[in-house]
């Protein structure tokens, strides 16, 4: 049996958190976004990180699976980023002029995603999805921008909801939403909004919080891709979490269709802070034509990170990599619950993982089960796609298994059949 | 005489950049935003840094007066800061539960800044404009926002203009703009919009970009603070650029009123990638009610960054270090103007000066003296606010004034009286 963990050093910084950080952590990170349910089960502070291992304050080990959120594709501490990144910061980081090691990247982006013809790059995720709805509008001279409901774009008040605190209605008033998959739909809307157009935005395929995840049908993407052309409309992937996960070429790319737009960030240099916008060459002068930019844009020592991430990455192969990772845990898991009969649903692709206990649809039996993981070094997250990381060794993967079995005899126990 | 530069590697790696990356350079740090007139005055990209110093690609070394466009506060590499970030990089950076020091560093700012009982981090100005505005609109059930002309608060599409690209009209409907120092007119637009203003955003004084810059009239912020109170306004405070230069408890403190809510970036962690939000207790329900975060808020290396960043320059007592050596290049260079027969305004703060030869509306003259100026190894640029920082010596000053000297003698000898 594995210990059991507790976390006193991690809420008391909490208390301390709330008195000087609004919500004390908030976003995705912290407590309030409900993928800590029950958050007495969860860490909410780490003390250090390496590989695929999380420390909390009171010194308990994860296997972590959220990896930063995705900025993790190598694991923590990365030599060969690290090394990268320390070499350029004994040149230079944050100056007046950019570093040409900037031109080295885009050059690297451009050679390696195949709906790449230019690189534009910034901070946040938020920042380049903006820049996409922003080229699409000045490209298009149009103003609506289809949605696929589940989906997450960032935080500008254009790509939120209109019942969130901060947002006008005015934000919003262009967004057209139409469910995953369903291209019966999306043609209507395209047919009542005929020539209004500007953009059609979508992750490449579903991996919405509190939903199974959903891979896009047979020929959904071709057909997608087909209406925006016709219709003149820009199609912009969002790979912002899956990216380089799935395909080092890109999403859309491992989906077999060509996006106008495509949007990097989290894997893009294993957790050094920069993301990026590619697309094709007829979008170049109008990207060229905005005004947009900001005070850390062209800091090189992120450039430096990324060049050695994405090299890395083609060196071992690091999708092929994660996805037989995934699929071993995958089997492992499911196994797990089977032998206690619970049916455990893992959605996604498999380095990306979602999971769900099927047997519950008020999903407490599955917040149950995550929970009694997590107290024992397994760190998932309810409600929100999972991430695989490069360095996660056959033995990670075992000693999860182990503790994801030991989790379910727990829930057994609790809920006999 | 100094030697004349000139830049055939920094003009060979921009033309490789127009290929792969919009416009070369984008923004500010680019030729296209007009900052940089002649352009082959120039030098385009950067080699390294150190202190007060800039390389180019073509190995010339400038005295660098614009600092990283404010970030490079303390001096390129400045040990206590690097050794900071170092000892925290080699524990974590971006993991997927935040170290405490995030915590650390929202203590240090709420001790510091006056109007801060809170903080909240991101990553560029931009994230925390556009976090303020939201919060304005969410705590006021308002829309509107007044803008003072020749405002800069990033590049969210709130904030453009309705002839940007990209802009639609939705975006800037509530924006109402007043001259700087104008009650008369701000009083105007409060009537005309009662109990509609939601917030009014201004930077702490009128640091615009091509005009001279512009402090505060005798009483003005207090009439506006005023103004805000008795309106239920939000005062939004945009320090981003001037934050830490005038005073290390925020730029309202030094002008004599508190900010509702008060925005930082540049300045903060000397380059390292973080920006802040903060403000008063009674807005902190409302920041935590919204939905706001990006994938590398909580990395801890810039929180490490800042924190070493603010106590060094509490200890060097950095905003009047600032102030001292900005007086002394202000005297010697309005001097060397002075000894050519030119007229040369220097407006703003001592440590955030803007420049412009005034004997020719035109701006040529200004624009022909900044190029010789550049071209000897002083890095000034056109129409954009200057920074000052702690490495820059007074032999620094002194070499500045010689190179100004000599680039007035060579504009009287083309312009003869």
């Amino acid at each position: 049996m594995h210990k059991i963990y507790d976390y006193p050093k991690s809420r008391a910084a909490f208390e301390r958190a709330l008195k000087l950080i609004p919500s004390g952590i908030y976003g995705h990170q912290g407590p309030a976004e409900g993928c800590y349910v029950p958050v007495e089960a969860f860490p909410l502070y780490s003390s250090k990180a390496q590989g695929s291992y999380l420390w909390d304050l009171d010194g308990n080990r994860f296997i972590d699976y959220m990896c930063a959120y995705g900025p993790n594709i190598l694991g923590y501490h990365d030599p060969d980023v690290d090394e990268a990144a320390a070499r350029q910061r004994a040149i230079s980081d944050c100056t007046t002029l950019p570093n040409p090691i900037m031109i080295d990247f885009a050059d690297l982006l451009v050679d390696t995603v195949a709906s790449a013809d230019w690189a534009f790059f910034a901070k946040n995720g938020n920042d380049v999805t903006t820049l996409a709805i922003m080229t699409a509008r000045a490209y298009t001279h149009r103003k609506k921008i289809v949605f696929f409901k589940g989906y997450y774009h960032g935080v500008s008040p254009w790509t939120q909801k209109i019942d969130y605190a901060g947002v006008i209605e005015e934000d919003v008033m262009h967004n057209l939403y139409v469910e995953w998959n369903n291209l019966e739909q999306l043609r209507e809307v395209f047919d009542t909004h005929k020539g209004e157009i500007a953009a059609v935005i979508a992750q490449p395929y579903m991996h919405g919080n509190f939903m199974d995840n959903e891979l896009p049908a047979e020929g959904f993407w071709k057909e997608v891709r087909k209406l925006c052309t016709d219709e003149g409309t820009v199609l912009v992937v969002d790979d912002v979490r899956a990216g380089f996960r799935l395909d080092l070429a890109g999403s859309d790319h491992f989906f077999g269709f060509k996006a106008d737009l495509i949007c990097f960030c989290k894997a893009l240099a294993n957790g050094y802070n920069v993301s990026a916008l590619c697309g094709q060459e007829f979008l170049k002068n109008t990207v060229s034509s905005m005004s947009y930019t900001g005070s850390y844009w062209m800091s090189a020592v992120p450039f430096a990170a990324g060049i050695a991430c994405i090299e890395k990455m083609k060196r071992i192969d690091c999708p092929r990599l994660l996805d037989e990772k995934g699929r071993l845990l995958r089997e492992g898991l499911t196994d797990a619950a089977r032998e206690q009969g619970f049916d455990l649903h893992v959605t996604g692709a498999p380095s990306l993982f979602y999971l769900r206990v099927a047997d519950d649809p008020s999903l407490r039996l599955h917040q149950e089960w995550v929970a009694e993981c997590v107290k024992r070094g397994v760190f998932f997250t309810n409600h929100h796609n999972h991430f695989i990381n490069a360095s996660l060794s056959d033995e990670d993967i075992r000693e999860t298994v182990e503790i994801a079995r030991e989790a379910f005899a727990v829930l057994r126990e609790r809920h006999p059949l």
